[in-house]
């Protein structure tokens, strides 16, 4: 795609985004519902897409992990279509006043939430994105730019085709989104560089997605980046809740950014959670430093490569600290400032850890997996920031808003 | 300097941020004090530095603006002292708690402000900036890494001497403000990309700043940007109010972001509204289209470039239109999404105005001149965000922190 054609397709969606912004909660959450009654609609039509893409994975040997991420079926659509529903339901962000006030000179002050305009995304194989996001976007009052994978343009054609119609059934501009359907690698850097037509970008993909974001980008961004996450078990923790936690942070969903990667146990408990843990953590590849070898036979040596990475599998790394002071300066080094706990009953220790840990989230005798938009009473989310500029920590519709001063006088002048 | 040397200060200056982090406000108001009366009990040596630097930039022959810019005297560092000195009175943002809830799980969740860490700031020739930012920062607990430029490299020298001493004697680190002194043009590079000590950047320049940390940048960034400020006279409006600001908003401080660079005017106003301006804009340079020029003689021809332009100075580009439609059509062309504002008596159109208008600000019959943090009540600022992401129009020191979810539980896990 020449430059010109992504900035024609950016100059469209622009434009629907200035009729999007004036639109009534009513007409936008009808969009919603339309969209989410026409994927159902054109549910063989989808799936058939989607088996071209599944057939075309199969035939490049993708795992099996890549391919169940591609795969739609019924039940998946009709996910997709409760997703709108549910996001019809919540709140509209636009035109809510944060703060206000009366200047000494009469001036009438307000903050008021507005769109940020167009917001670019760009994800890998998993064709719900396409519904998701867009979901999100239109009920903040912004126009969407998607920007999918190679690997599941047909499956994101066809969604998006069914999109539109029920977009436009309610009445507004279809272009509020728009599928950019050139997925060559190329085209991605003159996205991520579109500052003239897409007011927010969002990357949702691997480390190579940011480093290429960070160094490329003149599109304002949020990074949905890496949960390097820890728990640290004080020396006063209730250890039958660590436990529970531990398996649950560790277990319940390894892939997940909010999974725990890292665990620090005070020495005074290390022996006693580390013998129960090698038991309980059935099936889970445990690395740890001497001290934790001593109490767990089974376990490999950790490496520092292994406290700095993202497992998103099975896999634990484990380190004995010999204070809270020491589990705070671990994870002020190997944290990705995603999700960060203590278990403990000291109130000190929980205090100290809620001030001193900078993270998205710190989180106190309950497991990291909690740190989810939905979890979080947010509704839904478009994904987890971890940068600390405008969003951090799941982002939900008010996340994808702006703010506009609005001053009202009757005449003033400045002196 | 290496980038080994730029690093190590970042790295410092990070070690220090996480001391200040969890200062009491009256520890840092303390030190904001005492920084003040280190600048006046230094201020031989301070303007001793200034001198130097002033005749360095009269050996190259600067301007007489930017010795004006660059030159101290006792009453600007008294002022600088007193600027300090107001810092200290706002309220802490650290620790505010914005919102919270339980959730049905019984989980506690509270999103409280924290600071960023190290605010870089990169700026020109105003050795007063190198005071305002640090109090701001500090207030903010955010340590600062000070990029002034070449030509006030003495004058700021000597005013961070004074600043680390008067923090130091509150019993801070010294390093919550560190100057680069390598003020080598290479090391902008080298400091925008600085993304492992660096939180948040603001740069304070012009265009080709802003267009270097666009396209160079790695640490997230807030705009300080161009201020290409429509005033808007609508058919309705009171033309005597709407002289009144329109003099204001050109005349009172030309050389400022916030002041008014194009004018449009509805044509049935026009010819009366025109031929008034003709005569009270004494010393403007008058730029209009064939209709304004059909009333004011002097005007010159209005280019497209005009339109778009920045003047900062007593110049003014004016269009006469034909409806409130045609006037938010011609400010989206050119707007630099600075300060909008509309002078009318009619209620529909004032809120057309306010909600069409894409702007930090929009303002209803008063002077864009308002729009400055110690004008609507912050205090004091930083800079005026141009940019939609975190930080919209003037910036204090809670747009200088970011948030923390906390979430405390009782051993939830995630079924």
């Amino acid at each position: 795609m020449a430059l010109t054609e992504l900035g024609e397709l950016g100059r469209r969606a622009k434009q629907a985004a200035h009729n999007l912004a004036g639109a009534s909660r009513a007409t936008k959450d009808d969009a919603l519902l339309r969209s989410g009654e026409a994927l159902v609609a054109h549910r063989e039509e989808i799936l058939r897409a989607n088996a071209v893409d599944v057939a075309a994975a199969r035939a490049a040997n993708e795992s099996e992990t890549v391919i169940d991420r591609l795969r739609l079926d019924q039940a998946r659509i009709e996910s997709m279509a409760g997703g709108l529903r549910e996001v019809a339901a919540l709140d509209d962000p636009v035109g809510e006043v944060v703060d206000g006030s009366v200047r000494p000179n009469g001036l009438r002050i307000r903050r008021v939430r507005v769109p940020f305009g167009v917001v670019g995304i760009i994800y890998e194989n998993r064709p719900n994105v396409t519904s998701d996001a867009m979901g999100l976007c239109l009920k903040s009052g912004n126009a969407v730019m998607l920007r999918g994978s190679a690997g599941a343009l047909e499956s994101n054609r066809a969604i998006v085709r069914a999109l539109r119609e029920g977009i436009a059934a309610a009445g507004l501009p279809d272009d509020v989104v728009i599928l950019v359907e050139d997925v060559r690698h190329e085209t991605v850097d003159e996205f991520v560089r579109l500052r003239a037509h897409i007011d927010l970008l969002i990357p949702r993909g691997g480390p190579s997605l940011v480093a290429m974001v960070l160094d490329r980008a003149t599109v304002p961004y949020i990074i949905d980046g890496d949960g390097n996450c820890h728990v640290y078990v004080d020396a006063s923790a209730d250890l039958n809740m660590a436990e529970r936690i531990i398996i649950n942070a560790k277990m319940q969903r390894p892939s997940v950014c909010n999974a725990m990667e890292s665990l620090l146990v005070h020495r005074d408990v290390a022996e006693m959670l580390l013998r129960r843990l090698d038991a309980s953590l059935v099936g889970v590849d445990l690395v740890g430093d001497e001290r934790t070898r001593a109490h767990i036979a089974r376990a490999g040596s950790a490496t520092e490569e292994d406290y700095a990475t993202e497992f998103l599998d099975l896999k634990l790394a484990i380190g004995v600290v010999d204070s809270l002071d020491d589990a705070i300066r671990h994870i002020r080094r190997y944290s990705s400032g995603h999700s960060e706990a203590i278990v403990t009953s000291d109130y000190a220790s929980a205090t100290r850890f809620v001030n001193e840990v900078d993270a998205a989230a710190v989180i106190v005798n309950a497991s990291t997996r909690f740190v989810d938009g939905g979890e979080l009473g947010l509704g839904a989310e478009i994904g987890i920031s971890t940068q600390k500029l405008h969003a951090r920590g799941p982002m939900g519709v008010r996340e994808l808003t702006s703010l506009k001063y609005v001053i009202e006088g009757d005449g003033q002048v400045r002196s």
